[in-house]
């Protein structure tokens, strides 16, 4: 998979796709991401990328033809399973669209940055707009950070066997089961005698029934769902 | 405010906090952001800090001594108004709990990687459990930047007029209108007449439909919401 990013604060984005399961999955050969950096096409002086809203008000918006000489520039060197722009606005991203999108092939990403893109980019070119959640960030680097890091670790063949996403939340719909490894007892307060037991099938039943007590306590909404699908 | 974030890859959030808008609060000294290292306070050779969970099963577990001791070394120097831990199974991070911490003083977040942490410790130290969405990540990293980049430019002075929050998404329950810069024509496709009219009223009402409508279309959960407040 290959995942080209496009901001105008590239810097931004210098440490998070070196380390951990997205450095694996790059050094394995299984991903690409690529930070593109929008001032390289700007036609405007001093590289200048956004301007003041029509109508006023607060904020910067950034323009439409240096985004637009980036997205044909890249469209012409490979086709794109999706174009996304990370919004507030957008399709709230979950677990299932990260299972969808971690079997495509190529995917571009577009950050705005303090107010957003001008429509008419989003109108004309994005495939996709989609919001990590209901809150609103300085730009969309990190939100595409958080994307690229949900789509790569399903890639197959990128997690091993200790990391398998098949425990996961949200892959039964349901959440995880607590965690404990060692030691036994740490500040008085021991693991719980199942996992102990070596009774795999005892161990199996506690964690489903855990899962299902914290999903019906912490996310009745997703309990809700499962009972109904 | 001060925000201490615990993490055993700490080299992954090198580059998010200095830039854009983090970087000026922190230039302000209005925000301090630190990445603190488990690896630092770990009492196992080789700098261990994970191990196989309990009960058999993918994934590694992250040990409770060495984040307890670092936990407690960080309460021993302040007062934290919130120790949070960054998990799928949290509760909703959103625009309003952003408004909320965007206040206080001292906030330290617990980055889990693999499967998490030991549950004791979340029992023993977490005030906070927090989901940034309903979707897995490699670890709590990109999660815990998302938080306090959503933090930080709500911090009062820290975003100019330029780039005020007020006109945000969801300040007002509401995602956020359209916008447009130069040029006023861009291939083929113009900026809507009103926002070049300098009819202040007449912008204001086209925006607050454009709100409307949006929110409607896109978020019928968040509009239902807002009529129901």
């Amino acid at each position: 998979m290959r995942i080209d990013i496009i901001t105008c604060v590239p810097q931004l984005l210098a440490s998070p796709f070196d380390h951990s399961i997205v450095k694996r999955a790059k050094d394995k050969g299984l991903a690409s991401i690529n930070v593109i950096d929008l001032r390289d096409y700007t036609t405007y002086a001093h590289g200048q990328l956004d301007d003041y809203a029509y109508g006023g008000g607060a904020g910067m918006v950034l323009m439409p033809e240096p985004i637009a000489n980036c997205i044909m520039s890249l469209q012409s060197e490979r086709k794109y399973d999706a174009i996304m722009y990370m919004t507030p606005d957008g399709e709230q991203f979950s677990q299932s669209i990260a299972n969808r999108y971690s079997m495509v092939e190529n995917i571009m990403i577009l950050c705005g940055h303090y107010k957003g893109v001008d429509e008419r980019i989003r109108q004309k070119f994005i495939t996709h707009e989609i919001s990590i959640g209901d809150y609103v960030l300085s730009g969309g680097e990190l939100a595409a950070a958080v994307v690229a890091d949900a789509l790569v670790r399903l890639i197959p063949n990128v997690l091993s066997d200790e990391t398998s996403a098949l425990t996961d939340s949200f892959q039964d719909g349901l959440l995880a089961p607590p965690v404990y490894t060692r030691p036994e007892v740490y500040e008085g307060m021991s693991v719980p005698q199942v996992l102990l037991s070596g009774n795999h099938k005892a161990i199996e039943q506690w964690r489903n029934d855990q899962a299902i007590e914290r999903t019906k306590t912490r996310r009745p909404d997703l309990y809700q769902k499962l009972l109904g699908s």
